[in-house]
Order: C-alpha cells, then structure tokens, then sequence
C-alpha cells in the first residue's frame, strides 16, 4: 500500500528537492495538499491516502472532458492497438490536421508536437524563418513553457538566451507600441496569452485595443503575431481564444487540453507562413504517436456537440456567484479573476496567499480541490451538482476561516 | 479504406511540405517510401497500401521490445486505467526513479519529460545551474534535438542560438581540448552521443582516449560531462552507454526506447548535481503521465531478463555477416559502421545515397524496411528467423541493383 508520507520520503531520495515543476507541492503549496494520485475519474480524483476530491485544477488543463473519458479513451485504444508509433504517422494525422483547421479560422495548416512548449518554440521558428528578422517580444511575467528562451526565473539559463525576447506589459499598448519600436525592422514576432494568467496574480481578460494594437503592429513591421493558446484553449472558444475579439492570429500554440490529457500539442499557422513552416526541420521521436492524434479527434467532436466553452461559462459562473455570496456572508474580501470557465479566486490584501492557502487547505478537507495562486480548470465532466457540492465545501472553509 | 497517394494529397492541403521532421518522406527518401502506416505488431509494420515490411527502423528507435509489446500495454494500461494524468503523478512515477537509479551506475536520481530533446535541454541547464557557467560544448554535426539551441541545421534559429554552445569534432581529443581551452573558466558542460551517429555519415563508436579526456577536461573545469544516450540507451548496454568505457558521465539524457514508444524521456543525473537540479524549474503538462512511467518500469525489467544488449548483438551480427557476404556475392562495395545493435550500411563511393537507396527501395518491394543514409535499430522482438528472411529479401535487392 502507498501513502504520500512514505512515498515522499522515497522520492527525496530519487528525485531532487522532492519533485521537480509545476506539480511540485514542495514549491509554495501548503501542508495538507498530496503530492500523489491513485485513481481519477470524471470530476473526481482520489489521492494515495484514499482521500477523494472534486477537482478544479484538471491535470492543469489537460483533463477538459472527464479522467478517463470512455468515448476518447476509447478511441485511443482502438488506435494503439493497430498503431501507435511506427516509421511514418498513421492516416489519423492527417484527420485530425483536417479537423482543426475546419475548426480554427486563421489556420490553413497544422503541425503536431508533444509539449506546448514545442508549440511555442516551433511558432518562433516558423516567424523567423518567414521574416528572417530576429526579435520576438514576450509579455513579462507571461508563461509561454520552461524551455530556457521561455524561462527568466530559473537558474540555469544565461541572459543571452533572452536576449532577444524583449518584454512588453501585457494589456498596456503603449507598452508594446514602445517594444516593438526599440526593435524595428528586426521584430519577427510578437506573442500573447489568450490572456493575462500569470501565476500569483489576479487574471486579466485581454483589452481589444491592446489586441487590434498587436494586430496592426504586426502587420506594419512584417511580424507574425503568435497566439499562445495552450492553457486557455478550448475552455473560451472552440476557434482561436482572440475569435472572441475579432483578433486573428498568424500562428497559434496549442496544448494541454486538446486530447483530454494524452500528450499532444499543436502548431496552427495561416496562408502566409506555410512556406516557413514547411522550410524549417523541428520533430520529436513521438510526434507522430497515432492514439493522442486519435484522442485529439473525439475530444475536438465532443466538445463540438456539447458547446464546451459555453458550457464551461455556465458552470463556472455558478461557481464563481456562489463564492461570492459565500465571501459576503463570511465576511472575507475575495477577488474572482479571469474567465468563469478557468476560475481564479484569491483574497484581497493576502500578498503572500497566507490567507488563500489556509482556505484551499479547509476545502481540501472538505473534498474539494483548489488552489490558491493559479488559475482553476473546469470540464465537461463537471455538472451542476458537483459544483453545488464544491460550494457546500467551500461553505465550511470559509466558514473555518474565521 | 486509405492509400498512401490519397492521404498525401490530402496532407499536403493541410501541413507544410506535406510532412515535418525525420518522419517526412519528401526529405531525402526515395519514391517507393510510405509515408503512413496503418498497422504494427511485433518487428512487423504495415502500410495503409496494405504492404507488409520487417522493420529495421523501430520508429526510429523507440520500439525496442516489439511493437504492442503485450506485457508492457498492459502495464501502460493498468496504469492509464486507474489514472493517467491528474493534479500530481502517481507512485509509479517513484518506483521508475528507483528502478532506473539502480539500472545507471552514475545515476543518484531522476526527472521525467517528454521528448529526448527535454532530457538534453534540462541537462544544460542542471549543468549551468550547479557552474554558474555558460558555454556547453557540442559536437560538430551531432544530433541532440530540434530545438534552436541544438538546431543548426534549419531556418528560423538565429546564431545567437548557438552562441553559447561551440562545437568539437567527435573522437578528436585534440579538437575537444582546444574547444574546451576556448572557455576555459567559463565552461559548464561538454555533451557527447553515445557514439558518433550523425545522419548521412559512417558511424564511428567512441575512441576510449576521447572519452577519457572528455572527463578529464570536465573534471579540471568543473564542467558536467552530458552523456546523450537518447538514440543508442538501452540498446548498448542496460548502464549508461559509455560505462562499456569505464568512463561516466555526470548526468545522462534519455528517451526514445525507455517506455518501448510511449512517449517518455529522462534525465539521470550524479549527487553533486542533486541540488542544482533541485533550484532549476522545468516542467511540461505531460511530464508526470502514468501509463509511460508503468511502460518504462515493465520495458526496463523486460529488457534486463533477456539482456536486450547481448541479443540485439548476436542479432546485429547474423545481420551484418549476412549483409557482408552478399555484397561481396554480388559485387557491390558497402561499408557497415556503429555496433551492430544500430545497423548502418552505405555503400562506398556513393556519396548522395543514390546507391543505397536504389538498394533501400528494391528491399522494401521485398517486404523489409531499411534506411540508406540514418542508423537503423534492433528490438528484442527480431528473431533469428525474421533476420534470415530479411537477408533473403536483401540478397535480392543486391541482386537487382546490378
């Protein structure tokens, strides 16, 4: 039998600090949050310790339409059992290329990958092969992957791997405008979030100046603008999150929920850039692994047939009212943050997410799991009844909050 | 039902150049390639056109125990039933770290990605972090990935990519001391291949007076020796390959064969670099998924009970015997190069592959998939008979080449 007390001492000895990313509990969560996972399933995961959990972090994305969704699953199976990985892809690849380029409307191509962090870089590629210029410009603080030209908080990354990855402020036009000035004529690109979810901060939804200004830059300076869609798509719009603004990206990175948790991740690119895109080599040795492409096309239909992201908005919203009134009878200044289908909640004056922790940790006792400082996840595989059931819990925190 | 020329003509609507990376058929492969596969069982694949082929290529890799490997599916599975993905990893996350330190003399502990080209990204950056050094020596020509700091050979990576990684020439001590001197006091690592299999190129296994300066230079230095075992691991040796050297690396990259083609790569490293993999920060969505973990364990004690590296051998060998006596049969000059567990055979004086792909091409038409310019690979899943009705095929396509 496992617990996570036995299996943490084992991995601190085989595992340095413990565990390694973003699903470290070791980095900045809590005492009483697990580190490991039994058994998953729908909404609902189950820790070593047999504790069970309405989750609201979906693997982090990945997980859009249930753990172990039977109908994506099963088409999976089906195909690793004729063919997953070989010397060439299976015709599934080219389903699927099909499939998402019907479905996205600046996308004339696909390419396929396995991190969204592949994705992101491969969009640099296919923009400065395009321009031949150089220069990308980065929002500060944004999260495009942990590749080092993505990664300013690590150690192990020299400067000269973000040198040239200006930043500008996300939102701010004028901020951008002043960037993309600083590297006029070698600016090949420049790359936004769906919006602004930069871990540890209240969220914010994109301005529709600050996008038709990234637009029409991009368009003055022969630059690509590179949509990074891997956390936020298919939760606000089954096209390109910018749709919404009216806002069409060249390229766009996609990931984490497009084949509800296999592994896959996804290169879209317009007219233009297909000739780059065809010119530069990028690959991987599971790239072409035919049951994530095969998963990628059922999840695609499924959330065709529901409406996902509206169905997300509903749930979400009730999610996010009863918070509220919660927050009011209880008497603790919360702020709601981001779109209702990928709920942000933390407190007012909590700089250091104290309060938001002790919070998540009661509604982890409660059988519920959030988290304090990052964006949340829902899923088709959440009904109305699971987030009564959540705001029940979520009740008795607040309520042993104090 | 699909044929090949349909889906390509579909494909080449929807992907760029029709197909990306090493799985392309419009790079380099002759007429007469398939590009897509329809089934795979054993050492066994077959076309969409209905061709059946022996496999020398194992995708490139990482099927080394057979292609849907009945024991090691269902170990992935069991896995994927219970939990795939969710908001940490499961324990078997744990028992691989475990299993594969005990495996890998050098090895203290253990991260898991995605792609090969994960596994030698964090390794450079593990070895800058521990050095608060810059420069990582690469060898002219070999292959460590496609991302731009490793991607030389495409468009869209400006040479500020490389600027930090200067090259040697494999095997040349000489070359690689002067490299290093180049740095010297700024040099964090040097990454070497398991032995020099670049593309295009007679493969050369490392000379021990090459790797042992390679050591020496990192020891005077205090520079990490990157070992990137991600093409030959498993296949050499159960250890990391160059402890057929005596001689060990600090940290070790791996992908490819270690979960027999789920997607899954590793980083191992030694205890001095324990707490510089601790203060790094890399992740990936995909990195903690179960089913590839349960794969890697059930692959790493398969191949441990038949030692793969002594079958593959006996099997490389009838194979390069056979090949031998038939050229020389038959009149054609060919030189077989790199260990036999990774076939490479080219013809001499054939210096654009024209020859060997003639010959690739006429063995194909007889049911055996070989590459005539890229290292093949071996599986457990060969037997004695499927060489021997390979070399039948393969006396005809000698035969017909004239």
């Amino acid at each position: 039998m496992h617990d996570d007390a036995a299996l943490r001492k084992r991995a601190e000895r085989v595992i340095p600090g413990g565990m390694y990313g973003h699903m470290s509990v070791y980095r900045k969560m809590p005492a009483g949050y697990p580190q490991y996972f039994h058994r998953a399933d729908g909404c609902r995961l189950w820790d070593v310790d047999g504790n069970e959990y309405i989750d609201f972090m979906c693997a982090f994305g990945p997980m859009i339409a249930g753990y172990g969704n039977a109908r994506i699953a099963a088409a999976a199976e089906a195909q690793r059992d004729l063919l997953d990985i070989a010397n060439g892809p299976p015709p599934v690849l080219v389903d699927l290329a099909e499939r998402f380029v019907r479905q996205v409307s600046h996308a004339d191509w696909a390419i396929f990958a396995k991190n969204g962090n592949d994705a992101t870089t491969v969009c640099n590629m296919v923009a400065r092969a395009r321009s031949e210029k150089r220069n990308i410009l980065v929002a500060a603080g944004a999260y495009h992957g942990a590749q080092p030209w993505a990664n300013r908080m690590s150690r192990g990354t020299p400067e000269q791997d973000h040198a040239l990855f200006p930043t500008y402020t996300y939102n701010d036009a004028g901020s951008l405008t002043a960037a993309a000035a600083a590297v006029s004529g070698d600016l090949a690109g420049i790359v936004v979030s769906a919006f602004r979810h930069d871990a540890g901060y209240h969220q914010e939804l994109p301005d529709p100046a600050f996008a038709r200004t990234a637009r029409a830059i991009c368009d003055a300076e022969g630059a690509a603008l590179i949509l990074d869609d891997v956390r936020a798509g298919l939760r606000l719009s089954l096209d390109a999150s910018w749709s919404l603004l009216g806002v069409q990206p060249d390229l766009s990175a996609w990931g984490k929920a497009i084949a509800n948790g296999e592994p896959l991740s996804a290169i879209l690119g317009s007219e233009p850039y297909r000739d780059a895109a065809a010119a530069i080599f990028v690959t991987g040795s599971f790239w072409y692994q035919g049951a994530p492409l095969a998963a990628a096309v059922e999840t695609l239909d499924l959330l065709s047939e529901v409406d996902a992201p509206a169905l997300l908005e509903r749930l979400g919203v009730l999610f996010r009212d009863g918070l509220a009134e919660q927050a009011i009878r209880y008497g603790h200044a919360i702020r709601q943050s981001g779109p209702p289908q990928m709920p942000t909640v933390m407190f007012e004056d909590d700089p250091n997410a104290d309060k938001g922790k002790a919070f998540c940790v009661h509604a982890l006792h409660h059988g519920v799991y959030l988290h304090p400082w990052h964006n949340m996840f829902l899923s088709t595989a959440h009904t109305e009844a699971d987030i009564e059931q959540a705001l029940a819990a979520t009740a008795k925190a607040f309520q042993a909050l104090g």
